[in-house]
């Protein structure tokens, strides 16, 4: 009689093949799971390899739509990024999996769910039980560091890039080309966004729509060019710190078309307040796992209201790894005015008025100078 | 008899050039100033002009050192940044600027010290009055942007740029070459920092020391290889948006290579808070040109607090404008552990401790959970 | 004829009174403007005196309830506090006056605005043109001080308490009697919360709804034990520091009051986010007169969202100048749970949990104690 | 044989004593540790009990005068509280117990440190255990919660507490008298600050220093004047809402004289910074049991940069539960000028300046007061 009915997620690979047998050997049911987040998978190799270690069934969800739309979107209004520099591919998919993976269980009257992650130092005992087990092994050879892989980017980490002095070696790379071997001719498109949410793109005359047709037209262009690769060392929830390689290719370019949009229809002081506490905060609790919290609906609601009108167009270039922004324009927006910026006009401006504004200013500053002359230690001699 | 002594901000060029000669016809005395941050300027044609045009002296004082080690040095420290993108060229010189000038003025017994900015709108008058006066212009056309040119970057700013979507032409750009004319081979070279300082580059097995040439030389590699071109819609202190495209070679090298060496050395946590205060406040505080201040004071002891241990070497590569971290190392600082980063290793670490870790996180967001539920809100539906 | 017609802030002190007939001496039509908002005034005698000084029309407005549910309901939300210790009174209803002023400036076909705020520096003068035009002054002798008043406080600047050191007299307070002759008996009470707004107070066993009539119990229970009063030096937006006494006694119980629920019912990240960004930025912009701004409605949003639950009571008691939490209850939050709370549970908790929970903050700590010992800088020897 | 050397922290209750037994039944030798962080305790009683016990040795360490300097002037020099209210009694004495604990136990060559905590739901299992090995019980019956005493605080928590709706009986409090109970007649009082810590007060012409005494005097105005009880639910670390009492009557006072002298010696900008950076992640971290990490080191060190010139006095009354400032005064800062506060004045001001200061924060909004104009969303109408 089974010990009850587990929902594990499974993604064809040795750890969680291995527990997989090992769950069925313990008298577990096991429905397995498999998130399509957009990752490359051969999804009909891994269903066959799933039923024929016993899985009573292999449910494989398509979520790409939801990641975009409830995620990836919300990451790109609030300009999400971890450490100046992550922009949280990996952390990004997994509260959409995680919770689509406990949907299964439910619908699959399943008791419990299970991964199979193998944990810090573990890795010995899981390559002996494999053997003992005779847990197929992919005949191709094992890269010398792991990966983690959905729509947004491809993460690599571990194994050869635990030396942080180690150049990550060039065929590491999945997602984007080497920039030295980029076209030499540069890639000139454009980005729709409507409040906040890029809804179209331009590139070659041709239009795309639809949420996961823009994301993944902008993943080819920035992996064409070579755009979205990056290698830190990066503090870890737990407090470690470990060295990461990602290669992100649209969302490198989403973000930046957006943060550019932002900077001609956003108002200077919500972004300001929107940059130093809802992003950083966003991007810290997605990089720590705490998606599912009163504080991120907290912070989703501010960010769903600072965006309302960041819509407009940004034209961009890719070339040769990077991405430069031409020109960008808005008609939802009166912020930015051509004639109240034009250093000719005085379109509602006296400069009488900047005297007054410095003279207010200098009231506070002209005391503090005095006092540095009180105490011998004058500002013209800091 | 003179009305008083002025010291005069003195460049050469059409503004100052005016108000010299119109301070002279108002009966004062003027001594022009020049600072040497670093601009392109031909000295002895600026100082043949001043006293061709009365001025009783020029002084051309060299502020390059200074203004790399008081301002440059805590801007790379901290990773100073404007809504994300602009690196501060401009702001960090005018303090530097301010106080020498200051200087001169008290030490040529001036009664007042000057400057010769046009003020918004009031360019036609402007050149009206040159025109009567005979001031000599230029005979190179006048290009239709304005400049600034220091050690840092050279700024683009009115013009045909006001338009925020015309892209700024090819040879706008002064201080880097156009990325698609870059060399189709990579520079790569590292950087030895000292307590978050730049003290030496190595480039083809060169090394190059000094604070000045050090920059200098981070300067060339970016220039030579396109990196460091932005073009953006910020918002100006005084509530305006303004459109600016800025080339800053060096300091987009520097920032990122000490952004990668703290990821190395730097306590997550430090990090943390030095980021969303510190950074911040100080980016914005040069911004708004608030560097003589108790608060910039305040900072400065937390920057140099924060940068104790960043102390280590970034292998870097430009190409193509952009530039690529390769490798980082440290001998300074113990945080980083190859053995505690590894998978296959347990150093100082329980696998079960992490059970308990996200055992205690779930307290909280299980009651969440609870609550959604009992609302009729469930997490797995939303 | 008439140069225009002006819509006039006039209260029917001196300062209005002299602009009111310097405007009508100038020769504009003048429709005087006075908005309730719980102020002590008697409302008929200004009336009369803006007539006989020749304004066309008075208009009162009658403004309290809007003042509340407007702006002082998001003021408790937040728990608004400036420099830890102002509440804001004056700040709080200066957006609700200037709004209606504009709209009766608009109903009223008025060409203008105006107040009658004398400014720094020109009292003498303000002083011998009213003589001169034989504008009747109180006869009640002016206090060596200058209030403003409205339905959250009353305060009292300039004159005598420039001197920061100079101690308020007793009879300055008009809206909190003295501490030291508050009754005996302390007054126990309670304020029912929905949605972090107090929609009923019980008082002696009797139930007071409505917004302004709970605000104004709660004014008559701060008055009558004392309890709302502080004595300040304060930062202002222009960088002068100034001397402030406030008495705010409803708007200090409603806002502990508030604080305390927020304890029972608030998730603590999102209180602290809300803590640390919200409450201080709203207070801030408050103070410095920006209500009418994108980034109060940005801060107001979040407001909004965090206050959903916080739906209780609280028991409180006020005596002699203070006032005491007695206890608090909430049916609509589960986030407090006695049992999990309790010493002598383990509802939701494995002691070993702890362990881990440690055991990993611990990680981070433990490389910066042996940095510590490396340095030659133990911890046990700091 | 021993299995080794332990050194346990003891209180000489029945937790303590407790595990002391059992140690010492599991083969290890105990060194007892007790610090003296001021609580009230019968210190001889405690070292017969523990040696009765059979502990190698008592050690009793006398840190009150380190706790002061160390850790009670830094929360004073930052107006350290939590979640609004709680002054961090337990948590500021917590660091510097532990550190001498360690101390101690490197000292008599102990392998281990120990404590005694019975820990969450173990409570049954220890009273099993200490009835079976006869384990004295205080005769003094046990009072319905659990208390922690220091010199700054003690604190009520558990039992009868754990209902946030049971309002903490009379005789709970230990370090106050009932404001019911207090004096008729305030203490007048001052306390004299050199840069942010107190170090002198005056009460009745009689000066007293010395950094212990003046905290012990302080205590001394509050427990007297019934100063300093709150009564709150709190957010611990590991997410739990706890309901806590706490009385601390001295910190109370120190906080409220040193914000207020702040008020007119510190710049407000700096100050805003402090608060809204440092004082709230000093206070959390205090919170959280991080005294010993970088975290703290980085916020101590801007602790100190900004209480640079908080020097001068505050006089203050204690009446019946509350204290209240009379006045302060600095000769050490020129930030407060009563001639450029005074209305009266002109000094270094010109009422021009004014209209430009707003003008130029006008000019953004009011493009936003346009752009709502133009969405049908007249701010007249908000």
């Amino acid at each position: 009689m089974s010990k009850g009915r587990v929902c594990l997620a499974y993604s064809g690979g040795l750890d969680t093949s291995t527990i997989l047998v090992w769950l069925i050997s313990e008298g577990y049911t096991v429905v397995c799971f498999l998130a399509d987040v957009g990752q490359e998978e051969d999804w009909a190799a891994v269903e066959k390899k799933a039923l024929s270690l016993g899985a009573e069934r292999m449910i494989i969800d398509n979520l790409q739509e939801e990641f975009v739309e409830k995620v990836i979107h919300r990451a790109i209004q609030c300009n999400a990024i971890y450490e100046d520099r992550y922009l949280l591919g990996t952390s990004l998919a997994r509260p959409i999996i995680a919770k689509a993976q406990v949907k299964a269980a439910i619908e699959n009257n399943c008791d419990f769910v299970s991964h199979g992650c193998t944990g810090k130092g573990g890795r010995a005992d899981l390559l002996r039980y494999a053997a003992e087990k005779k847990i197929p092994v992919s005949s191709t050879p094992k890269e010398p560091w792991s990966k983690d892989d959905n729509l947004v980017h491809c993460s690599y980490e571990a194994g050869i890039l635990e030396d942080p002095d180690h150049t990550p070696p060039k065929e590491l790379w999945t997602r984007t080309v080497d920039p030295l071997d980029a076209p030499n001719e540069p890639t000139d498109f454009s980005i729709h966004f409507e409040a906040g949410i890029p809804v179209k793109v331009i590139l070659a005359g041709q239009e795309t729509t639809g949420s996961v047709a823009v994301f993944k037209l902008l993943n080819k262009i920035g992996h064409d060019n070579g755009v979205g690769r990056i290698d830190i060392v990066e503090n870890r929830f737990i407090g470690l710190k470990s060295r990461g390689c990602y290669d992100t290719p649209g969302l490198t370019i989403a973000r930046l078309a957006h943060l550019d949009l932002e900077g001609l229809v956003l108002d200077g002081r919500v972004r300001e307040l929107r940059d130093q506490f809802v992003t950083h905060s966003w991007s810290r609790l997605l990089y720590n796992g705490l998606y599912f919290s009163p504080e991120r609906e907290f912070l989703d609601n501010s960010i769903l209201f600072s965006s309302q009108n960041t819509t407009g167009v940004v034209r961009l270039r890719a070339y040769k790894g990077h991405v430069y922004v031409l020109g960008r324009s808005s008609n939802a927006s009166n912020l930015y005015s051509e004639e109240a910026a034009s250093m000719d006009s005085l379109e509602g401006f006296s400069p009488q008025d900047t005297t007054g504004f410095i003279a207010i200013q200098a009231i506070r500053l002209k005391k503090y100078g005095e006092q540095r002359d009180k105490d011998g230690n004058s500002l013209t001699q800091s």
